[in-house]
């Protein structure tokens, strides 16, 4: 284990996390709200810890799959750690353990919120949270790799284990540019979005709010109501769409940017996770026409619906905890399914889902015609073993902790529903789950112990799952040789 | 595809189930029940078809492993669609998609029952419905092989797709003698059983109701209380006892009675899976025994509950609904766990578990270490990567038809645990789930589509998913060269 190198990094993240709350800073000045005990004192704190860390550049810089992993995950608590500290500091949102839930699910663009009305909140805190999401959404380390140059191969390293989905493909040479270039279209889109909901009539702070919350996948509102309080058709459609652009593999922009248009749209995970959009949509508009005045109301809630599950982001426009049973299967399923990989959205990913799927069906095949031999595709190449050996994996690991933390939530005895609907909601980057942690509910009144079981959930389920097991593994923090 | 060998087993098959039903028809005649109309008419109707099938052995013997999960998914539906003969012929079930219901979940060993009171049922009728369990729990098409000799590696194709688990080994070279060595020690424990039971003051009727019931991990009674109406400890231990020694792999049995005790006392799912059931009836205990008088009732109590689920039996003793969520969520847990492989236990097996979570803690060293291969290992060897890909996939394809039965199922619009757990119950051949299905409730007020489509889940968790959707295989069914 290459200690001095992956302190190196965390210190790099304070730096960089010191500048990025300069403008939650800057909003509280500009609404003459009082900062400096706040955000000024754990900017001061950051800097002072990211000079202490990054004096001296380490002679070793050489960082294999374990550094990478362990790396990933202590800078993304660690980013948690401080990040709590203006909420803390600041008395609106609770203890200590409220205000790093409430950051994590920031951070892991959840949207958990422990705040019982966050209408009440000041303006730079509320600026602060969502902008959590933003920088969550698209992973800090690809940031950091934007600013710090390392040697050879460390880099895929930290990028393969920030980076959701089963595959981490074709970018890594170029791996620098690819990643300012990503970030250049996770701005566009979301200056795009800005606009487009201040022509719907949006406040410029609200849509910054709601455009943070929208591309992170996250869905932070500062309104009781969320997105319902606008109560327009023009803003829901916007972010319906929206929600659904940044659920999309980032890949298929990048192709699109460089003018592979045929190859981009090409993309299966993309044609399945609209395909799957589209079937859902049309599912729960059916379901629910009799509850609405039309069928384009019905289709404008069932479609922004389905858009805020599958993307995890957990935004609400109305009270679907009334729409009936099969609806409810339809959104659980589609929140356990999540959207494309590398994009910002959480779950298991279609990718993963359509390997599985493609494995099974293989595996039927194989039953039959014991001789044939036939290799699991995905657009049009071949899926490698150890990628369909590393996504069986994953979905294990994935069913035994939502089994553990439902267990260990369930000691809490508050009824089923919402012990489990916390768990998935949690661990898939939703938010809102269903029962006392619905829409209208919080997480507030769960025990210090089961915040820290969520918060760790949000990270593993943002993190997906290995570099946070990671952790635990005692061989991973012997000294390297 | 072999059509003439296929029918010739069918052939086999019916005329097995018409000797097996002589047995309900001397119940009746012995209580002076009208049976001749039911069991007689449907006994000749088997022979019939029997005899018309099985008139010449076909000259090509052969059975592929295509052959053998056609032949396996078709007996079990051709005996269930005359099992339910009788019952439909009485008219004292109902429609004749009920009886169907009612006796595959009879023969799946499942226990879900249509009939809102068992307790105004004819003697026959409760006879044959438990009988089935009985029949079901240790395969019908084992029970051929021990009077069907095959050609060669015929009889291994059709043992291992009815066999449960994901290895089929040892015994394969001797199959016919193993066999019936296997239903030696299924007679001997129940026929233990069942005097036990009357020791405990049973009559021989209700004994050998309940001794089918336990010994298939079946569930039907003949009192709408259950194991409960009886109140009595000395009965409670007794059917827990067994119904843990029906969960265990019957190899191990195999392995004690040819003298390799230690071998069998090793068998690490076995020890997997008492540890479990320890552990569970542990925390079951303490989290309920606020609720009883004494600790040993708590113990009695969750002891109970915990066997009846884990070896997915489906008997109830207390009405366990008012026990605390954490109960509920270890009771759920152990309900998709189930017992072990090669048992007559239902649900996805603790091999199958202990292989995949093997294989994820096995993926997650290796992503530590890149450069350590280290190989899955179940009792001291290595599991084949065949089967850990066939495990992998069986897992995946068990979350597809929970996903698609309970979207299926939701569309009646019935609420979300009454859905969940009925498809749970059904698939995992546990029997009543919670809700309107729950242990005091039945399955009787569904459409006959969703009584369908729960009688296909049964069937599928029995024969362990793979050959139910070979028959969907439009190539299975080509005419062989």
């Amino acid at each position: 284990m290459n200690y001095a190198m992956v302190l190196y990094v965390l210190g790099y993240i304070c730096n960089v996390e010191a500048l990025l709350m300069l403008l939650p800073l800057g909003v509280g000045l500009l609404y003459g709200e009082s900062v400096g005990g706040t955000f000024g004192l754990t900017i001061v704190l950051l800097f002072a810890v990211g000079a202490v860390l990054t004096r001296k550049r380490p002679k070793k810089q050489t960082f294999y799959a374990k550094e990478g992993f362990v790396t990933v995950s202590l800078c993304w608590i660690v980013m948690s750690l401080f990040g709590a500290l203006p909420l803390s500091l600041s008395g609106e949102v609770g203890s200590y353990v409220d205000c790093f839930f409430e950051i994590v699910s920031g951070f892991t663009t959840t949207g958990a919120s422990v705040v019982a009305n966050v209408e009440i909140l000041s303006q730079n805190i509320l600026f602060w949270r969502s902008f959590t999401h933003w920088i969550g959404g698209m992973g800090v380390l690809v940031f950091v790799l934007m600013v710090l140059p390392m040697a050879g191969q460390s880099s895929i390293h930290l990028m393969r284990a920030e980076s959701p989905g089963p595959i981490v493909g074709k970018f890594v040479p170029k791996l620098r540019s690819t990643a300012i270039l990503l970030y250049g279209i996770y701005m566009l889109l979301t200056v795009i979005l800005i606009i487009l909901l201040m022509l719907g009539g949006m406040s410029l702070f609200d849509s910054l709010i709601f455009s943070f919350g929208t591309a992170g996948t996250g869905g932070f509102a500062n309104y009781a109501a969320s997105v319902g309080h606008f109560g327009s058709a023009y803003i829901d459609w916007v972010i319906t769409i929206f929600m659904i652009l940044f659920g999309v593999n980032f890949n298929v922009y990048y192709m699109l940017f460089f003018g592979h248009f045929l190859q981009g749209l090409k993309n299966e995970e993309m044609r399945w996770y609209l395909g799957i959009i589209a079937v859902s949509t049309a599912i729960v508009t059916l379901n629910i026409s009799h509850l609405y005045d039309s069928p384009l109301t019905a289709l404008r809630y069932a479609a922004f619906q389905v858009s805020t599950i599958i993307t995890t982001t957990g935004y609400a426009t109305t009270d679907f905890a009334l729409w009936p049973v099969l609806s409810h299967v339809v959104l659980l399923l589609l929140m356990i399914a999540g959207a494309c990989a590398g994009s910002t959205g959480g779950g298991i990913k279609t990718s993963r889902i359509i390997i599985s799927v493609k494995s099974a069906w293989q595996e039927l095949r194989h039953l039959i015609h014991p001789r044939t031999v036939t290799r699991v595709q995905l657009d049009g190449r071949p899926v490698e073993e150890e990628t369909r050996s590393t996504v069986g994996s994953f979905l294990t690991l994935y069913a035994l902790i939502v089994a553990f933390s439902v267990l260990l939530l369930s000691v809490e005895g508050y009824d089923f529903n919402t012990t489990l609907s916390a768990v998935l909601a949690c661990f898939n980057n939703v938010g809102p789950g269903i029962g006392l942690v619905g829409p209208m509910g919080n997480y507030g009144f769960f025990t210090p112990f089961s915040k820290l079981l969520l918060s760790f959930d949000m990270l593993l389920g943002r993190l997906e799952i290995f570099p946070m097991l990671v952790l635990f593994s005692p061989s991973v923090w012997r000294k390297s040789r």
